[in-house]
């Protein structure tokens, strides 16, 4: 279906490859995704980017401010010494209705305190959640909470379930998502007072469909559409994740690369080693939607370039045209309304 | 040096490949070794296996036992239910001073709770802990707790860090043991209030070389020759490490079976690739000590063929010769001392 050109907002400055990779990207979304785009940040720095790059960004909007937000700053400095940045320019435009959605590959801690408190929680939702999307065996999978609350009520990680199930169905196009609450074993008493308490809200809840406990070492195997946990074990989940799937491929290359015999070995399977790379490569899911925000706002790896930009946008758009944000105000309304009762 | 003959209590019917496997890699202790093997379980089904499998056991002692513990049954059965189980009577057999060491490829929870309850913890160690050795690039990494209290106080976490710097000096000869606090960043106070609070205790820990907070993404990478956290977080590390490498060496298999070519490349490398492979096996360390125990406890990996139930019983061997359970006591006894001040 055709839907009015959607206005997303986009930090021209977060992310390890800002400015250039960001313009690319946000340049490929606006004519391949007929997105209209707003960046914020020095104009005078991202025109001077876009010529050097040869970026057309004549129809771009640009919302000029100073200041940028690096990953040393604190979090909470997006509220005070950095209120100028492109981070908080940005969010607050948002808040201010001037985008339907905002976009930035900045500091996570601060897109988090930013979310919350400038363009603020959806009413009745207890936490915002940091959820990336990672891969597994046959597709992916979202960790919520990712790492936006190290410590969490049980009431939480139920909210953390019936947002990423909402999400996963809307805008990722999964029917019915398989919720899973990791833990150490798959029975219902397993694990401590957090998991115990949680187990029994998310098997009450009926708006998911709750699978129960998954293990860890399930997890990469398709254990569950989407993967509940306190933001703490989220982040540990999370990096270690990335860190032995890192670890391990760094091994693979070496043994490709060891001597002339292995090299073409590695020349002879080359193309089928990068599909099965791009298949664990965390990046291609574009970044994390942070959930129980009242507007769409998008976390983008910090790594991505002009591509991963472009797939991330296109997931605004969607996070944006979806209901998904009504869906979450309604059922955690309820979700607060049951509790009374 | 020669030491007397160590006394290795083994329980014959841990693990998934028990009893057969268990007493071929006794048999291969026994003899590579030097060390006297006292087996429990059922006298009469261990003499069938050992006559099945033609293994010489009769410089075994048995201590005759009828009953087994099940990956199914409750951790605390050992002390109801499985009184008379292979892990109980080897675990009394220890606590009595008839072995050594005690070594079981059996369940981990109802280990955890006979080292505790059965051995008994060491005078001022306030909780045992589950210290898997794991791959990282360029050597091994001990995880401590890895998973026997899913809930910790910050003076546990202290004292993970203290016995498992002792264990890493002594067992696995490491001169000057790093030890890293599992956390989402690597500043002080980062974490929740346990991360915060234990931080602040490890570093004040003189006997041990606090590296600070690491991050789950390093610790593939040497980030640290022991980690520390609660047992809940060590969980979903332990398992999301195993998952990862299981699901990204199938991944490469699928590679390198797609079509002809590729299995002629597979060829090539396939030596390499078992090396690497092996690189990645937490096998190779044969399992994970019980720390903070009275004696010594070794829980050797439940899929563990001979081989490395042989080397599980060289690190119970020497577990038992050098004196980490005196250092250890020692340490903690000082610890509260100067927690009085």
């Amino acid at each position: 279906m055709k839907m009015e050109k959607k206005r997303i907002i986009v930090d021209a400055f977060g992310g390890d490859n800002a400015p250039s990779e960001i313009l690319k990207g946000c340049r490929m979304a606006a004519d391949e995704l007929g997105v209209q785009i707003l960046l914020t940040g020095s104009a005078e720095k991202i025109r001077a980017a876009a010529a050097q790059n040869q970026v057309d960004i004549s129809d771009f909007e640009i919302i000029d401010c100073p200041d940028v937000i690096t990953m040393e700053d604190e979090a909470t400095d997006i509220m005070r010494a950095k209120k100028e940045s492109s981070m908080a320019v940005g969010l607050r435009a948002l808040a201010e209705g001037r985008g339907d959605a905002f976009a930035s590959a900045g500091n996570s801690g601060a897109i988090v305190v930013g979310a919350t408190l400038i363009v603020k929680r959806i009413k009745g939702v207890k936490r915002v959640a940091f959820a990336p999307l990672m891969p597994k065996t046959g597709g992916f999978f979202m960790l919520c909470d990712g790492g936006a609350n190290n410590e969490c009520r049980p009431e939480m990680l139920a909210q953390f379930g019936l947002m990423g199930s909402v999400y996963m169905q809307k805008v990722m196009g999964i029917a019915r998502p398989r919720v899973g609450l990791a833990n150490v074993g798959t029975e219902p008493h397993k694990g401590g007072e957090l998991q115990q308490a949680a187990h029994g809200l998310l098997s009450a809840e009926r708006r998911i469909h709750f699978v129960g406990n998954v293990e860890a070492r399930e997890i990469p195997y398709d254990a569950a559409d989407v993967v509940v946990c306190d933001g703490f074990t989220g982040n540990m989940l999370l990096k270690m994740y990335e860190g032995v799937a890192l670890a391990l491929i760094d091994q693979f290359k070496l043994v490709f690369t060891k001597n002339l015999k292995n090299k073409l070995a590695a020349a002879v399977v080359y193309k089928d080693m990068k599909a099965f790379k791009k298949q664990f490569d965390y990046n291609e899911y574009g970044g994390a939607p942070i959930l129980g925000c009242s507007k769409p706002v998008f976390k983008v790896h910090g790594s991505a370039k002009a591509t991963t930009l472009k797939s991330a946008i296109a997931l605004c758009a969607k996070y944006a045209e979806s209901n998904i944000i009504g869906e979450i105000a309604a059922a955690v309304s309820t979700q607060a309304a049951e509790e009374q009762v």
